[in-house]
């Protein structure tokens, strides 16, 4: 009987523990095949300190419960790239105490990034004649992976960016007087999680009036007309702007400012695209202006967790260990969008080499011909990702987080 | 018998619309004392272009319903301020609407600013005749009302900061590295909303390790010694900061980056303080740093609303129908706390003079006398604010918020 290790790498989402939860609760029901389930601490990067957790035996039954609803990453993440070389000592180090702690399958729950461990590791194990398997199970709210429909993650954070929208519309309209709202939504190569914003808008003429994806050149020229135009049609206007736009020769927005911009103390000043936009169109018209950048909360928000994100990420986790049983190796969980009318989901498994490395930006076509706005197609694909709200345990008036002391 | 009219006036908050919904409520129970209930759409501003709506005629179920979880103010806001000289002619102006409308009751939620047209209104209406009576329901995130334990929206936001600021420091720990993340909460004049954050704390040591309120000097020496101290505790430091933070010479802590940022055309880079004690102890610190604001949706948001708040907000706006048909004039609804163990609250009747144009800082003695945490006395008092959360109508995998189109 071999034991279980599942780590996590990159940056955290809301629902990146549900996986996690996917993971332990499949090991646990596997208990004929399964002995230990590990967690690594910090990822790779903690594991080759000796830094881990048994997870069946540390967690106790009401963690277990929590872990569903907690942002974050429990076991604690890290952005430790693998040599290239498959001769690095630090492999078979790796494997010598993946060894030594009996290890017979291995999950980590990562991006892009972490993918690329998974196929290192693959390789190495491949090569090598190690018998362990290796499976990467997807995570981002980029949902810029490759060769599956979607990603864990996105739909939650896609539900914060739409209610928060909302939100922030309907806070925008209760004066009369002319406004702009600029909202700079995370995603710097992939305009996926701007794209949301459009979910926020219950009529046509609704709010937000504009969005702009990193996937299509940023022009403030055509902007300031843009919002010029908007304005014969609305007195609020709130603007969403992914924090990596930028203009034709690939120079980004938020650099635009960050090249003079110094305090008193001759400190140079980052500020995002949004903050930037905001000064500019403040300097050009005589309207009020202000900007959100709805920051790290759009990956950690526990209120706006989508159901169906929640239950998908844990279908991933519980997937990836089913399908090393039956040996899988180097391969990364995938959702498949059934054809038809409803929503229908199953998992599958892709080659993870295949999938490192790549980034899927949104397509063009479901970009409008003017490049300021985001069409049908998108919103019949997003819609269902974003349905249902998860069952919060509470304590003390806020939502009940498993954590590490 | 008489008319009613209702409006809603100042910054918007995640509650307003609760008390909008008690007065709706109310006034339809006392179909026998009340005919009409009208609402002011953007407060007396837009009262005085006759701009106004039939809310039990023009109103759905479902609007009335979605009413007590909708952010913003359904009615349109304003800040008009009305003249001190009660003889300018505005005032018989409004009077001859009012009394063309039949209106008897008159009802202004709202902050400060719009105590004072309560105020306003109520002393021309004793010294010049007029039978209506004019009561305030109280409305503000900031929680600087005084003669009330506490006002409508301040619990609803206090839930909204403490619930970020857990996430944003489950966030902030995922990574091994020493980091400071810096988080910015509304409050210019009085910390209450950065007081909140101290709910986030799950243990002694735990995030936000440093709370700075305007209450207290801000010292930009003693701030870096501050987070010297606090890193010996632990690698992750979540500090939260008043936007309205000032040294001791009350300079704003944000004013000192406005002095100086300019951006590549020139033009002034207005920031906020998080940004500039970002930017600041990145230039003095080896560590990764980052600032958060957390924005507009401190006020509006949705799913952190408080039950409590919501419940209060619709009593509150309930209790001055009720008051105003027993012959209350010139009051503003205050909160009361019943001494005792339990949380027991009830409303009562303040004279709206005494509390326009005045504001309630926090205690001095519910800040530690480091002057960078806060003490047990404020978690006793704000942590019954926060509890319960109220069922939330959905649609399409967001709230179903009621508005005018």
């Amino acid at each position: 009987m071999k034991n279980l290790i599942v780590g996590q790498s990159g940056g955290p989402t809301a629902v990146i523990n549900s996986s996690l939860f996917g993971v332990i609760r499949e090991g646990m029901k596997q208990e004929k095949h399964i002995d230990h389930i590990y967690g690594m601490i910090n990822g790779i990067e903690g594991f080759l300190k000796d830094r881990y957790m048994d997870l069946e035996k540390e967690l106790t039954p009401e963690q277990l419960q929590c872990l569903r609803t907690t942002p974050g990453a429990f076991l604690g993440s890290c952005r430790y790239k693998l040599p290239e070389d498959l001769s690095d000592p630090v492999y078979p180090k790796l494997f010598q105490k993946f060894n030594a702690l009996n290890i017979g399958y291995f999950f980590y729950i990562g991006g892009n990034d972490s993918m690329d461990t998974v196929s290192k590791l693959s390789r190495y194990a491949e090569s090598h004649g190690e018998s362990i398997r290796i499976v990467g199970i997807p995570k981002t709210i980029d949902n810029d992976l490759v060769l599956t429909d979607h990603t864990p993650g996105f739909g939650s954070a896609a539900k914060y960016v739409a209610a928060s929208v909302a939100e922030i519309g309907i806070d925008a309209s209760v004066y009369e007087a002319k406004s702009v709202t600029i909202i700079e939504i995370m995603g710097r190569h992939a305009g996926w999680l701007t794209a949301a914003s459009v979910l926020a808008r219950k009529f046509k003429e609704d709010n937000p009036v504009l969005i702009y994806l990193p996937e299509v050149p940023f022009c403030l020229e055509n902007f300031m007309k843009d919002l010029e135009k908007a304005f014969t049609q609305r007195n609020n206007l709130v603007v969403c702007v992914s924090e990596g736009i930028h203009d034709k020769d690939g120079t980004f927005i938020c650099e635009y400012a960050g090249e003079a911009g110094v305090d008193t103390f001759g400190h140079k000043m980052l500020t995002g695209c949004g903050k930037y936009l905001e000064n500019y169109v403040k300097s050009h018209m005589n309207v009020k202006v202000r900007s959100v950048e709805l920051n790290v909360n759009q990956r950690c928000s526990t209120f706006s967790q989508s159901l169906t994100d929640a239950k998908e990420a844990s279908l991933a986790g519980s997937f990836a260990v089913s399908a090393a049983l039956e040996g899988a190796t180097g391969k990364m969980v995938s959702f498949v969008r059934e054809e038809g009318p409803g929503y229908d989901l199953s998992c599958d498994l892709v080659d993870v080499n295949e999938v490192c490395n790549k980034e899927k930006p949104v397509p063009l076509n479901w970009i409008t011909a003017d490049g300021c706005d985001i069409s049908d197609e998108f919103i019949a694909y997003a819609l269902p990702l974003i349905q249902g709200n998860p069952a919060i345990p509470m304590k003390n008036g806020l939502p009940n987080y498993a954590y590490r002391k």
